[in-house]
Formats: structure tokens, C-alpha cells, sequence
């Protein structure tokens, strides 16, 4: 929960963070008084957070009185084993990961281009190859499937951006973990050593 | 959330799912008044959920006060292509997922055992190839560690599992959806055509 980890930065991860992940989640507050975490496919635009779900049901009840809500946008990186920071004391490991949470209100989407362009670009995410015809209010095959599909927005009043690379470790310890990544080749391991490799990099340029 | 989708399904799945996610979402309210959702890693043990985390600052001060909580874990599966379904309508996109959602109140771990006992779990889990010390509280290494973390344990009132894999659906359009995923084989396209599978199995067993 130390947002400040994320000093140093690249502020080019925003639309690195948010357009990657397929799955966010949603923090709602439900009426027997459990705060709902909620996972959905969506799409982010700007300061924006759309996704759809049924004109009816619960998602659709929860969220027609425009309720305050977070969005949580988790990209998982490498886990750290704590051998490879101290021989035998565990207190190290850890999981290095990127993420973004929105604070705002979700409203139903009323207007009808706004809908229609906003399936369209979930589909576009989710289905870049294509094979479907454009989603447009005029198609006669889409008014189905546009009476019975909500679409959702969340406007941010403020995102917050939170990794954890160690980036406050110093160079010699970040090219010791990337050495271990590089030789590990597990999962995301290459695009931690990535991640680590940038921060060195700015680290350079950044004047004393 | 349409929970009753979990019909016909199995319950074995409780287990495969509590323990193969390496991140689960904790679903919390803040004293802004935004439900927070917090990314962490966890052990699931039974009904419980056990993460950790500082001995100060915001998670902790969320949830020293035994507050109701939700926790989601998400499986994702594969995305399902609109063009499987019909040839151009894109109506029919989605993605398979499994998914759990705990419902109960969330306390800080004071039983030293207890409290070891699951920092032992969480390595266990995310450094199964060992090369740490065990975590005892008897072990001097770890005296300063146990000092600055804390243990949070969920105890679930209600479990819902939920799952979408069309599973309503009957067995030609089952198989249809088998082939499509073992001739694309991206991402979990297999493991997403051996839970059909599982499907038509324990559809052939059922009784009439």
C-alpha cells in the first residue's frame, strides 16, 4: 500500500498497465454491507474505465445509483525468491508486480454512440483479429444485443500508481537480480529483468 | 454474477482454485468511503485466507478493527471468440473464468504459532523449491521479521464459487468449442478444453 514505491517512474507505464491486463477489478460496496470485489473485462480510455454487463441483475443493481467504486489494474511480475537476496532467511521473498487503482463514480453509459463505440473497442481488445461486424447503433443485428448490454463508466477523480521493483535498492543489487532473472527464465522473469533494466538506464540519465 | 452457474459443476474445483492463484483481491471499505480493492498474495487454509503485511501503515490501519471483507480469487481461462459462435455478430465474445468469493470478517493473527505457521505456508506456496530456514518463532533470524509483519486471517462466512464456461450449454456446442481451443492452442486454450471435457464426462455419469 506505499504508493510513494513508485518514485522514479516511468510515467509511460500508465498505458502500459492499464491497456495490458484483461481483468480489473472492481471495488463496490454492496447493501449487506460487504465491500465487493468484482472482476470484469474492460477497456481504458484516458481517465476512463468502461465495461459492460446485463441491463438487469445484480452487477446492474449495484451500480444504476452511480455509486463511488475503485478499479484495481494488477500486472503480476516475477516472484523473488529470498535466496537469492540472503542464503537461508526467508523475510525477502517477495513478488514484484505493477498496478493502478482508480477512485471515482460508475454511471450507466446513456448516451447511444458512446455505447456503441465502447463495445466496439472492447471487442477490438479482446478480439483485435477481428471476424465481427463494426458494433454501430445502426446495424439491425446489434439492436439485440444493445437493448440487453449495459455499458458502465468509471471517471476517475484519481488514479494511483503503485509498483514494486525494489526500486530504491541500488544498481549492483538490481544487476544481481536481473542476472538471476536472466538465468531463471521463468514466466515473466525476462520482462522483469526488463523493467529493472529501464530503471537502470534512467537512473543514468537522471542528473546528480 | 450470476452465481448459479456453478450448476453441475465440480467441487473439487474449491480447492483447485483456492490454491493455484498467486494473487487474490481483498475487497475493503476506506474511511474516504471508496470500497478499496487490495491485490495481495495469499494462502488459502480451509474457510480461511491468510496474507500479510507492515505492522503499520494503511493495510494495517484498515483492518486492525476486524472489518467485513470480501476476497475474490480469479482463475482466467480462455477468451472465446465471437466468429466460434456466429459468423459475424459479435455478440457471443467472452471470457472463461473460474472464480471464489470469500465473504467474512477480517482480524490480525495473535497466536504466535499460528502466525509462523502461515508466513511458513505463504513460502511454502510461493518458494515450493525451499532454501530458506523454517519459519519458527524459536529461529533467532526471524525474531525481527515476526516483529515488523503482520498476519491477517479471513474467516469466511459464505464461499461463492462461480465459473463461466458456457457450461449450460449442450455437448455438440461443447465439442465445437473442444476443437476450436485444441486447434488454436494459445495461452490456456488446453486447459480450458480438458474442463469441457470434464464436462461432457460428468454429464455421460449423471443419471437421467
Amino acid at each position: 500500500m506505499r504508493y510513494s514505491e513508485y518514485e522514479k517512474f516511468d510515467p509511460g507505464d500508465f498505458e502500459s498497465i492499464s491497456g495490458s491486463a484483461p481483468v480489473g477489478n472492481l471495488g463496490i460496496m454492496t447493501d449487506d454491507g460487504y465491500p465487493r470485489v468484482v472482476p470484469v473485462n474492460f477497456v481504458a480510455v484516458e481517465r476512463k474505465i468502461y465495461f459492460h454487463g446485463a441491463a438487469h441483475g445484480e452487477k446492474y443493481e449495484l451500480l444504476k445509483d452511480s455509486p463511488p467504486v475503485t478499479f484495481s489494474i494488477y500486472i503480476p511480475y516475477s516472484i523473488i525468491p529470498s535466496y537469492w537476496i540472503h542464503k537461508d532467511n526467508a523475510g525477502g521473498a517477495t513478488m514484484f508486480f505493477k498496478s493502478l487503482l482508480y477512485k471515482g463514480r460508475c454511471r450507466i453509459v446513456d448516451g447511444l454512440d458512446e455505447k456503441t463505440d465502447m463495445l466496439q473497442r472492447l471487442m477490438e481488445k479482446y478480439q483485435p483479429e477481428g471476424g465481427f461486424l463494426p458494433v454501430t447503433s445502426e446495424e439491425p443485428q446489434y439492436r439485440e444485443l444493445l437493448g440487453r448490454t449495459m455499458v458502465f463508466r468509471i471517471d476517475a477523480d484519481r488514479i494511483h500508481l503503485r509498483v514494486k521493483f525494489h526500486q530504491k535498492k541500488d544498481n549492483a543489487y538490481k544487476m544481481k537480480l536481473i542476472r538471476h532473472l536472466e538465468q531463471r527464465r521463468q514466466g515473466p522473469d525476462l520482462a522483469t529483468a526488463e523493467v529493472l533494466r529501464g530503471m537502470l538506464e534512467q537512473d543514468k540519465k537522471t542528473p546528480e
